[in-house]
């Protein structure tokens, strides 16, 4: 930032990762744009399954492999690298960077509250998504939101051996396996009573534009996902239920013994990690306790169940009409030869509608692709990726400096509410 | 071994742990013992459960606790204790002391297997078990066989994220859950296809002889394990669902993860580490095909399910009508006011068979007591177990001696087969 001649640079402290932000207000009269970023990562474990270091930058094929790379540090250095490219920038920018986008934003939230004059902007600009496929650019309309919980039952005071025990006593991950298993139905149905009242299914015309998108169901189980089928309500198409449809997955299960060996132990306690991915109209507070009364009635009666909280989001959706839309749509087209489709997405970004409580409407956009594994091994953002972005959000700064009264006129209509 | 004047002491080197043998062969004549007991322990973990640290001897309330004060360092230092307490010792002794007792005994039944001879005795004793109540020293009639092995299920060549692929692409750990969970019917039956056909259940006789011990199902549940109910199939008593019947248990669930925080990945690939305890006339062969089998069935279709064998034993079964063990529960008589009385352990010594195959009938006994927590954090030994078995045994040795002749032809008369 300091490169490029941003203003005002702070890292400011908060309870937990600092917020960085920056600013450059030196195109009086034009739209500000804000951006939005995260420099916090995912866990990189399995550490064994990454071709080259997870923190070395490592460049193969056209590609930049690390952790960050594609979510979310290699797309702010593509906005950094974008305002750097302009001799003159024509417009004013804001950053916001935080550092806990995976865990909720808290800190983020708490200090919106606090200082709301963060997010005075004309247009946010969120550059955290991918291409919803190669050479197709998009914009998102919808971000599904989370609860991510960790459920835990009890069996007994303590470890117990299978020689002495094992036959009468409770075992926790029995208890835990039966839990899990009866919350979700052999055909994906996901078995929490209440779940599915909110969820407000896309329109038809929305349904139809995903199915003429390039996106082969076959492709992504065979390439992506690498597996021999995939799960889920097979009355939906696979778009359908990763962007409309909410999820319940189990992420990883502790207690017992899980080291070297062959230790015969009847576990007292058995934790697992789940996440559910919401989307509109569903609620994080609403879902938190449909998911306590669900795993409440699945337990076993020998167990002890409880569910603790972790983070959670609201699902957030995106009114793609407002003319910095059509502006950001006109740059890509340019640069890439095709304009943004509108698409949603399966991830949650917790603080979106934060960013849009003073009115400026929030494009949720980004030169990732559907391939870059994200939170997983050998995550990646491809290079052209890169040089492309830096080109079309340049152009799109040229644009909006173009159109200043549309683009500030949307936001004085705009200001009263919340769009997002 | 040395303090006490054992000799021909030897650290044998094997392909694992060393098994250490000892003899003191000075009472020409009289009848030999072969002691067998393991240095091996089970893992301490979790760890901030012990209230002193496992491997620094810590006394408190009359009790020694560190891992192996019971299972079975410290009653391999009662034998030797015992033995030291003779002013001049009345019978010959042999020691086999194992360091993979916990996992399989492999190299130990390598030797026995290439050097026969290690086993020549007269009478063998493991001391490696328990009282079956205060005040109730214990003979076992049988011990249950064990088939541990590791079920994993695979369900895409990488970790996912839930964000992007949550709602269509399989989940390891929920495929785990389901074939874990289908394994096992609500009612405690084991749900794998012949398991049950070569279980023979226990004579009216041993049965009713059973009902008659001091062992109270609710003390059992509220003292010992500390839970809310048992579980098991309700026919059966307590402690027949514990020595006369098969047992599937979870010990721990491998994969996704599991560290600090809230990753959101689908894993891919996910473990479990379980164990079956086998009651006679199951066999570890058997059984490893017919859990193959049922964890193919029980998997998704998405899923690849395989199951690695880890270590196995076949229950074994002891007469205990040879004259060694009336004389065994003489000398408890003499020393603690009450004869022993035969009882099974649902506890597996994968190498009792082989210890009797000179023909020497295997005595299968013990100082601890029910509540020591083998495999747990706090395991124990009480001090007051530890000094009455030193002259309960020193007892032995006499009457053993005294029984010369019974004792030597009952050995010539079986040595043409496995008693055991």
């Amino acid at each position: 930032m300091r490169t490029i001649g941003m203003q005002n640079i702070q890292i400011m402290p908060t309870g937990g990762h600092p917020v960085v932000y920056s600013e450059w207000l030196g195109a009086p009269g034009a739209p500000t744009v804000l951006f939005y970023g995260h420099y916090d990562v995912q866990p990189v474990d399995p550490l064994n399954l990454w071709t080259s270091p997870p923190f070395e930058m490592n460049i193969r094929d056209g590609k930049m492999f690390a952790r960050g790379t594609a979510d979310d540090k290699g797309q702010v250095f593509c906005l950094l690298r974008a305002i750097e490219a302009c001799d003159s920038p024509p417009v004013n920018f804001r950053f916001l960077i935080e550092g806990e986008e995976e865990f909720g934003s808290k800190v983020l939230f708490d200090l919106l509250k606090r200082e709301p004059e963060r997010v005075d902007a004309d247009a946010v600009l969120v550059a955290d998504m991918s291409y919803v496929a190669p050479g197709w650019p998009s914009v998102y309309t919808a971000l599904r939101g989370i609860y991510y919980a960790e459920i835990t039952v009890r069996t007994a005071k303590t470890d117990l051996h299978s020689g002495e025990y094992g036959g009468a006593a409770p075992n926790a991950h029995e208890a835990l396996v039966r839990t899990l298993a009866r919350l979700k139905k052999k055909n994906g149905r996901i078995r929490i009573p209440g779940l599915y009242e909110a969820v407000k299914l896309p329109g038809k015309a929305e349904r139809a534009a995903w199915k003429k998108l390039p996106f082969s169901e076959k492709d992504f189980l065979k390439k992506r996902i690498g597996g021999k089928a995939l799960t889920g309500l097979e009355k939906y198409t696979v778009l359908e239920r990763l962007w409309a449809l909410p999820t319940f997955e189990i992420h990883g299960i502790m207690g017992g013994f899980t080291g070297q060996g062959a230790k015969t132990v009847i576990p007292a306690e058995a934790t697992a990690k789940v996440s559910l991915r919401l989307v509109p109209d569903q609620k994080v507070k609403t879902v938190g306790k449909q998911l306590a009364a669900a795993v409440q009635r699945a337990a076993p009666a020998y167990a002890d169940a409880t569910v603790r909280f972790v983070h959670g989001a609201d699902p957030a959706q995106v009114d793609v009409s407002r003319p910095v839309f059509a502006l950001l749509g006109q740059a890509f087209r340019e640069v890439v030869g095709r304009g943004t489709v509108p698409v949603r997405a399966g991830g949650s970004i917790p603080v979106v509608p934060a960013l849009g409580q003073r009115g400026a409407p929030v494009v949720l956009t980004g030169v990732g692709l559907p391939d870059d594994r994200l939170h997983a091994p050998d995550e990646k953002l491809d290079l052209q990726q890169l040089w492309d972005g830096i080109d079309v959000f340049k152009r799109f700064f040229q644009l909006l400096a173009e159109n200043t009264e549309d683009v500030k006129k949307e936001r004085r209509t705009k200001a009263s509410h919340r769009d997002v």
